[in-house]
């Protein structure tokens, strides 16, 4: 990494330090990191931020962020935006949600994103964007920065998210998965902040993971790495949408978990979930959580086959991928203790005793701001990357 | 990576190169390369080899590995040990292959080994030895050079391996699980030179994999990524060595092979497997390989079971990680077009599909020298990574 990117990363992280310390804590040699400092200071970048606490000896220069960088950071869901802008800590300086339509199209949801940023630069929440971060419920290619045969995004298949967003809004913008920029959050500010091998479980409509290898996504060849919501668990299972049978997503998530908890109240073997039902029209995720909560059985064994069935597919990943810790994220997180508790006695059951005697797995702890708090991470890392091209620098050495 | 390091793993990959060439080739200034040319001549790791073709104006100076350089590569088994002194470009110089038997423990099969290398010295294949590379049966903490429960290694757990190598040796030694050697051995020099993400599985009495990101391989929190054999493929399934049930060795690999097949003979189920066991007194999967080629259904069936048990679990493991290349290797790969027929189907059939798109599925070419091959490779990382102190490099830049 250049000097740049990891002065501008450690005073993210760690908040300002005084120009004596920063030679040490990054070790450069000091004129070389001194030279730097002036430069980025120039480029408005840093600040002199007054004298430094004194250690002994002549007094140093707290130096700072700039307290006007400002991020956008856009968690794109099915139905739903959540947006920040962050200053260069990734401080929250403001936040919006909404609901959205992801089937209206990429120009009707970007046009939409485009207003609710428009709404926060008038009320005076930044001027201009120094980088924008945004994660899309689909598969992406992060270096074209476009969704790639996204199953429920329709319209949106290969279309210049990157792109047209960089030129909406005149900044740099990294595009990634939604599930990969959760990761990302948990990794920055969440449950994983010393995790070195990461398993991050959505478990939302439908379930898929991030990966995270010596503390870095890992997306795989095609970039699908994580895609675990269509591993077979049964092959005489039922249907899926993709079309295959027996898909962990065809037995449990949102959508699946809807579908049996109708079911059951249909069939009358649950009193409480049919009163739901009844009142409301139709059940979700929320509706099962409620009548387990409230004690009703077939809503406790719902959730409990899905967390065996879950835990299944992750006994398998981690016996071959013997991750530093599992989180679990995403709307049905929410369904608490007994989804937990079914997922980590079939996986500390059935992997391999080596993988699973310091495996932690705990729930998500940023929850419903994982995504924003990922993609504010992403857009501070594309600005910082944008600060590499120095004055003096060896000959082909990033 | 050091320069030195550089250097060095650029001639051993490419044989030698002129003084002209190697600053653009490794990107590094030239009065700063020249000097560590310099350095690693006097080192003796390099010789200045005679004038370079001339590609007009001045002739320079061709630098190869000095021909003294020598590693020892040591591939042990259960039952076997085999050994290769390579020079610097990792060719080999001599080899010898022996019985041994793992359970005598390491003092016995560790003085054999040293037993082995003295007969390679005393008839003149080195003097001294630069690096020992070695490979065990069993899963291996890295950092620490040391066997770690190793299943089938009784007497073996905790063994400094590494440290008593290189006392008897006098020279530096990497350990590593035989699996990771053959996917590293792979990578050099066999079917996977160009891949980014390898996933390399051993079918041999067990099963096993070595799985590689970004060219490097990855081992996991705790060391034992890859470990497949003992992922659970079916609950109700045979009780497997490691005492849960179902695993994937339970019901493919040598052992299980040989199991099933001695069942087929003595009941009567196949005529062609029967009369083997009645003239050798006990069958392996070689006979099974035999037969089948031979036009015996019992055991093309045999072999096509086993074949869908892997293709189950690979799977699975190709939807979460999306590898490059898959490569099978290990004794059960003699079984051949059978065995990856049956393979290729189900991971093509049950994968998702951008994640099978372009993956080849294919045989180890370099057989069973994959496990040598990784082994002098590591011993030459070793080797060259010792090169790394250098005059007037940068401040805390390895």
């Amino acid at each position: 990494m250049s000097i740049p990117y990891r002065v501008l990363s450690l005073l993210r992280d760690q908040g300002p330090l005084s120009r004596a310390q920063l030679p040490d804590r990054l070790e450069v040699p000091r004129p070389r990191l001194l030279a730097e400092l002036d430069r980025l200071v120039a480029a408005g970048r840093l600040l002199e931020a007054g004298p430094a606490a004194s250690r002994g000896g002549r007094r140093s220069t707290l130096v700072r962020l700039d307290p006007g960088l400002r991020f956008a950071a856009v968690d794109l869901g099915v139905g739903s935006v959540d947006i920040e802008i962050t200053d260069g800590s990734l401080s929250t300086v403001a936040a919006l949600s909404e609901e959205t339509d992801i089937l209206a199209g990429p120009d009707a949801v970007l046009a939409h994103v485009g207003e609710l940023l428009r709404t926060l630069r008038e009320a005076g929440h930044y001027e201009r964007l120094d980088a924008l971060g945004i994660g899309l419920p689909g598969p992406v290619s992060f270096r074209e920065g476009i969704p790639v045969s996204p199953p429920i995004m329709a319209g949106w298949n290969r279309f210049p998210v990157r792109d047209t967003l960089a030129r909406d809004h005149g900044c740099p913008v990294v595009v990634d998965n939604d599930v990969n920029v959760m990761a990302i959050g948990e990794k920055h500010a969440g449950a994983a902040t010393t995790v070195e091998h990461l398993l991050f479980v959505k478990i939302g409509s439908g379930i898929g993971s991030g990966v995270q290898v010596h503390g870095r996504i890992y997306r795989g060849a095609e970039g699908c790495a994580g895609d675990i919501g269509h591993i077979q668990v049964d092959g005489d299972g039922p249907v899926c949408a993709c079309g295959n049978s027996g898909c962990l997503e065809a037995y449990f998530g949102g959508t699946a978990l809807a579908r049996d908890a109708t079911a059951a109240a249909r069939s009358g073997r649950s009193e409480q979930l049919a009163e739901r039902l009844g009142t409301r029209g139709a059940l979700t995720a929320v509706d099962v959580g409620a009548c387990a909560a409230a004690g009703d059985a077939v809503s406790v064994g719902l959730i409990r086959d899905g967390g065996r069935r879950v835990g299944q597919v992750l006994a398998t990943v981690v016996s071959f991928m013997n991750p530093s810790m599992i989180v679990i994220g995403g709307g049905l997180a929410g369904l608490g203790h007994v989804l937990l508790a079914e997922i980590r006695s079939v996986v500390y059951k059935r992997s391999l005793p080596l993988a699973t005697g310091n495996l932690p797995i705990v729930m998500s702890t940023l929850g419903p701001r994982a995504g924003v708090v990922g993609a504010a991470f992403l857009a501070s890392d594309a600005c910082f990357r944008g600060e590499n091209i120095v004055a003096g620098s060896g000959a082909g050495r990033p």
